[in-house]
């Protein structure tokens, strides 16, 4: 007999997410003990050994609830059961920068970029599902931003590994059941504070009611499309940057003028941003106000980019300075 | 004293959109009474003449509610007191292919397309807002595509002209009570048997009270920003077809294989369409299957596609053909 369908789903997710390894290689799990991580977990600890591949677990303590570091002690040693090893409870401190959720999840990718480093590990598994990639999809189109931002989380970046963005939370906690596991509720994952568990307890569900059934999974399919969109985009003006950027990172307007509106925006983002400009604060606004020194152009004088970046046309080029302005 | 501002908005939204037109022409504008098409047929009543162009009305009566040819009458003969002249009543008969709202939409357009053809009209406005675009924004996300789909309604489309996606609803409210106009409301606008009355009662405020006010703002210029990313895409997508597509319509691999997937399934999708498939029943899931004759070659048979096209590799050519199989 075989394992149960939602262990066997689980399994073949990581078993095709680490396909490309070289034997050998350690790879980390990043398991908070909830459902989705925890069934991840388990299936790193079966599949590695048979693709020759050494498993290992680190779990956080983020240090913001009561008997968090006892939680993470408990993830810590049921590590062996599943056959992970090496496994560390790895401590943050979280700081305010950018709100409560950007925080913990800066603190909490530095440790496990860390710890991956000291390790020596070539991968991180994230337990991230299609419901999550939902959620994220959602949340980004409140922000009114284009293809790269409907995208969603990529399933690899860097060390880092998404195996489960095709399979349902309720997949993983089906796994954990077959196979005796006790999940950790949360109780952020509750918690109204927090704007994406608003949008998981009442916007997915009212979409679902109005839209009928599926919807998670077509917000997961519209994210890889939008991502394969804009990797697509991003080529070409990557082109477009290194054909026409001069060595000092000005650009030509001519070559700006020849192609669409979606190529000529990513060239001048990327153009400010190797000027200098913040890419983080450099918004859809500023880069429509450096276009129009392109296609609407009537003499205006420098536009002024966060971090201190100005953009001039001068004799049909458009130069990026640091700008002494502002 | 100048107009109230909301009037202002909608005389300022028409009068950009006429911008291009040659003095002379004749613009109708698509009017139910609902306050969004009265504001626009009033602003479209006051701006025509001052830039040298005729207007018109033309308002339909679907035949699907009781009362529904008065109240086209009643439209009808308010047009003249909004300098609105030819007026006419267009009644259709509703069909059932597609549902509900397709069928009502398909002859709708094919009224006001006879219509504009037989007065001789170059433009045909429509009143949809921010919020509709923001609804169709929602309505195609469930259905899981990319960014052409993600772009919502277009502010052109061949004679058709929609001025006010960038206005929301409330504004067009606001310029009807402003100029004494009672817009008539619908009542299928609030009858929960239509999916988009659903988004609009339901999804849309759910959103607006988990993410923060700006929602239907933000999913209009998600649907700008990806408009732009589909026009680019399909551009690519048409350069690659041209250069690479033989006198019988079939598709070098090679051409195939150096693009983006972004952009290779454009053009396989084109080359489909082109050798006579089905345009609206052809699926990811067709393009994907003939994707893996390209980069996941193993020798397989022919890919049978909706139309009866079938797509096979031979040689390192794509050949597309009348499927003598299905």
């Amino acid at each position: 007999m075989g394992p149960h369908p939602a262990v066997a789903d689980v399994r073949r997710a990581v078993r095709l997410s680490l396909g490309d390894l070289a034997p050998g290689g350690l790879v980390l799990v990043a398991c908070s003990g909830g459902a989705d991580s925890l069934a991840l977990a388990a299936a790193l600890g079966f599949t590695a050994p048979r693709m020759g591949l050494k498993a290992g677990l680190v779990t956080v303590d983020h240090g913001l609830q009561d008997g968090s570091a006892a939680r993470a002690l408990d993830v810590v040693r049921l590590a062996p059961s599943l056959d992970l090893e090496p496994a560390e409870a790895l401590t943050v401190i979280v700081g305010r920068a950018g709100g409560p959720e950007a925080a913990a999840r800066d603190a909490r990718y530095e440790a496990l970029s860390e710890a991956a480093h000291r390790l020596g590990a070539v991968a991180v598994l994230l337990g991230h599902t299609m419901n999550d990639q939902a959620e994220t999809v959602l949340l980004r189109l409140a922000r009114g931003s284009g293809s790269r931002s409907l995208s969603g989380m990529p399933e690899v970046s860097g060390i880092y590994r998404r195996p489960l963005l095709g399979l349902s939370r309720t997949r993983t906690q089906e796994a954990c059941a077959a196979l005796g596991l006790r999940p950790w509720d949360d109780p952020h994952n509750t918690d109204p504070a927090y704007t994406r568990v608003r949008v998981r307890h009442d916007v997915l569900p009212a979409l679902e009611t109005a839209l009928g059934p599926g919807v998670a999974e077509a917000l997961a399919r519209t994210a890889r499309l939008c991502r394969d969109d804009a990797d697509a985009l991003d080529a070409w003006a990557d082109a477009v940057y290194e054909a026409s950027a001069g060595p000092d990172g000005s650009l030509k307007v001519s070559a700006l003028e020849e192609v669409p509106a979606a190529v000529r925006r990513r060239v001048i983002r990327r153009a400010a941003v190797s000027a200098g400009a913040s890419a983080s604060a450099l918004g859809a606004v500023h880069i429509a106000e450096v276009e129009r020194l392109v296609t609407e152009w009537r003499g205006q004088k420098a536009v002024h980019l966060p971090g201190g970046v100005g953009a001039v046309r001068r004799y049909g080029t458009l130069i990026f300075a640091t700008d002494n302005l502002s």
